[in-house]
């Protein structure tokens, strides 16, 4: 089973835009157990799909499509599918009606361009966009399906998720079952080597280890009649031996799972921040309802903020430094007084790329989480990157500390 | 000039890894007036890359090939190199000798894997690299040059700008001159019809306009003899048209730019975010040397921080609610009266999805900015989009209302 995606845009080629549509489509066909063999890029010019097109038709079995649709880029998508498979587009009155109607309820002003949305190619099948004008395209001749679908990551994705990829998997008879874990504290060689035996005792499982700054995703797959049976023997007993480091059986943010946790114990939290800045605030901010946990924080960048907001003893950061584990201590502490929450996550360190010494060299960062009426929890971590690694993963260490202090 | 881009990596099929190294080239190659033609990505396998390398070089006069070079992946792009144009793999002992020297000088082990490292198809030319122990590799037959550089961004950038373009562009007997500019708070649209005069009159000059979440990028490009001088010309007149948006004669981020305005008037800075959660914090303090204008921030997200940690009164929040101005007003006068700091920016609003009002729909934002003995700045804006995107353009004009009061 070949499947090729070809990407059209001049922008994606320009240095305008990043592809974010290869990315999930090359993601979601992994999760179902397929592979994407080629991805290529063109201008939106005519000859030039016509050409390439023809090329991935003879290679492939399935060949995705995304962009080029829609009235605005001159629908050159549709005008190739069409010269390509040499058959005219048809108009049909049922595809311009539906989008009349729902321009109708929303308000807008109907447009003729709006007409040419509704011209397919003759023998073509169509896949409905509840957020845009363009449907998805679906031709199939000889062995070679094409799909072409909007370029505009909302209207592509339910396409992609639940109509396309399904429809492939059928095809390639591939009954597999996919399952990410989300990680965080471990590097992907202590995974690697805690899990190592029961790898080795469940070959049919296929494991894939995808390290980012933040922590290690771990995915699993399966395939064939047993997959969920097998996958589900493999997991109970991979669980207890990464227990410490797995944050989700899902694929989702710590700040996320953090939340969840806050508001189960019913918590409210207050962040105490030097090194990062406010990013953990921001990430924890990030999840629509953390108004209901999230207290508020203090961004101490100054020495003097630390003694004026969190009330720090200036003698402390004078005999010790601001990055210590007496400051941090202090910063937890300074922030339950001062505030009304529960408990505290607070971070001092060393971003770089200046300001490192012998004793505290760059990446040098203290954490500590504190919850009001018991004890504090401290570490000190070493992290590795340029100024923004350092940082994201101070965050991420800061998190994760209170997650453990939380379970 | 055709210039196409292979960029090779399983992670890039499998949805592991944006691509961002094609955004890269394809910026870098935009400035210099130059395009990309095509950019395909293949897994690591010898057989693909050979037959892909070959569909390249047929249809182009560059091919760019990023990744699959370095020990850890089997070095797949150079035998694949070596076999399509046929040369055997040299080894070069004063590439090892320079590589050697450099890991005794970081104290790192010298491993044997490193000796593949210094072999290069015959008559290879190469370029060094700083950061990393893969060489880049230059080849040429008949009219097509390939060039292969690593996929690490930071070992393949600096070949690709500093080396690679230059050498196109001399080829390609472009004299362009690209210069871009930085504009924050105006819609493109606006943008376009203010500078359309000067467009008609300067129809040598392209003009591209980039919008992101944070503003629009302009991207002026002139070619032949006269490039600068008509260049300069254009940007004379175009100017003072778009003086008030116009933030950086460069690509620079906002925190940038207001972090130097602070710093030439010795001025030190403090927040008070509610919705956009430390998320100016963050900005500022993701500028090296912040610390030298950054005092600290809060973040106020319950309404009782509000109180607590800038000394709102609760009777204005329970009168005009917590998205007003005269909330916001409270706010950045409180973060001056509580800190050490010189001038603070204050914003409050609803990121959503939830607790929009009829009056106070989701993305409605306050904004305040305030100096130390001065008077204050207050703004009401509207933004559309998700959560996040809200977040991000509220954050914006925040350190835009700053921007702008201290011109």
């Amino acid at each position: 089973m070949t499947i090729e995606l070809l990407t059209i845009g001049s922008e994606l080629l320009a240095g305008r835009t990043l592809n974010s549509n290869a990315l999930f489509i090359g993601d979601e066909l992994s999760r179902a157990g397929l592979t994407l063999s080629r991805q290529t890029s063109i201008p939106d010019q005519h000859e030039i799909i016509v050409a390439t097109l023809r090329e991935c038709i003879e290679r492939a079995d399935w060949v995705i499509v995304s962009g080029g649709l829609g009235p605005t880029n001159d629908d050159v998508t549709k005008n190739a599918l069409s010269h390509v498979f040499e058959r005219p587009l048809i108009f049909h009155p049922e595809i311009l009606e539906a989008l009349k109607a729902r321009y109708q309820k929303l308000g807008r002003t109907i447009t003729p361009l709006l007409d040419t949305q509704a011209l397919l190619p003759n023998d073509a099948e169509f896949i409905p966009n509840e957020y845009g004008t363009a449907v998805g395209i679906v031709l199939t001749e000889g062995r070679t399906t094409v799909v072409a679908v909007p370029g505009v990551p909302r209207e592509m994705e339910p396409m992609v998720r639940d109509v396309i990829i399904p429809r492939i998997a059928a095809q390639a008879k591939t009954r597999s079952q996919t399952i990410t874990w989300s990680t965080v504290g471990w590097p992907e060689s202590r995974l690697y080597e805690t899990l190592s035996r029961v790898m080795a005792d469940n070959p049919e499982v296929e494991v894939a280890f995808l390290p980012s700054e933040l922590g290690v995703r771990l995915r699993f797959t399966t395939h064939g009649p047993d997959a969920e049976t097998t996958l589900r023997r493999f997991t109970d007993a991979a669980r207890p031996l990464v227990a410490e480091s797995l944050y989700a059986e899902d694929d989702v943010g710590l700040e996320v799972v953090v939340g969840r946790m806050l508001q189960q114990r019913g918590f409210t939290i207050v962040l105490a921040e030097s090194c990062t800045g406010g990013l953990i605030a921001k990430r924890l901010t990030d999840v629509p309802g953390s108004s209901a946990y999230v207290w508020g924080g203090y961004v101490t960048y100054d020495n003097r903020a630390k003694t004026d907001m969190l009330g720090v003893n200036p003698e402390l950061i004078a005999k010790h430094g601001a990055v210590s584990e007496e400051v941090v201590t202090a910063m937890a502490k300074g922030a339950i007084a001062r505030s009304g929450a529960d408990c505290s996550i607070a971070v001092t360190g060393i971003a770089g790329p200046d300001g490192g010494t012998p004793d505290k060299p760059v990446g040098t960062v203290w954490l500590a989480t504190a919850i009001k009426g018991e004890t504090l929890t401290t570490k000190r971590i070493q992290l590795l990157g340029d100024r923004e690694a350092i940082r994201a993963r101070a965050a991420q260490a800061g998190l994760n500390l209170l997650r453990l202090r939380l379970m």
